[in-house]
């Protein structure tokens, strides 16, 4: 079993971005927001292999236009999924792991035993 | 907890019409077509509210349009999520809850304890 990497949040992080609230989460938007390889991977990585407590987009090295890349961010923010902060020109982003396990036990495990499509 | 209800499936069962094998579902692709109110609506109440082995789309009593219904049965068997089968004139579905356990564990939990938006 993959371990989720749990790092507290630094006491001079700015506020996050605009999100739901926990209570609002729904499961059909999360689901949504997660029924896309790109996001998984972001999810799940962000899970397994967090180093600080967010992560720019840049951290990912993925090999797509920025502007695809703040898309697929930004969907998984206003799902719940992930809470993204501003730091100066920098957005960074974790896993709303708590409030997701709080409200959808289980789910966090599934996206970290996702296996990427073979291609 | 809510209670998935199993059913053995009967001797005389037809075919099971086209779907994907067990081992070829993808997370990815299960999690989009459970991403629609009606479509954990139908998966819930077939997990939860079970009669028989399988179900009509009748049985649901759906205020939708038979081809709106088709629809979205037939891209919950594509992504794998239930199974469907030939009856005569009748499809009857149910959920292939053995395989999704065995790929997802965890995820007809999250379907079951679901709760529909307040409208």
């Amino acid at each position: 079993m993959p371990e989720i990497r749990e790092i507290p949040v630094p006491v001079d992080a700015p506020a996050p971005l605009p999100e739901p609230d926990a209570d609002d989460l729904r499961l059909e938007t999360v689901l949504g927001a997660l029924s896309d390889p790109l996001r998984l991977e972001i999810v799940q990585r962000l899970l397994l292999e967090r180093e600080d407590f967010d992560h720019t987009c840049g951290w990912f090295g993925f090999d797509r236009p920025k502007s695809s890349l703040t898309h697929h961010f930004r969907a998984l923010r206003e799902a719940g999924v992930i809470r993204q902060r501003q730091y100066g020109l920098e957005r960074r982003s974790h896993v709303r792991t708590d409030d997701l396990d709080a409200r959808f036990p289980g789910l966090t495990t599934l996206v970290a035993a996702w296996t990427p499509p073979a291609d």
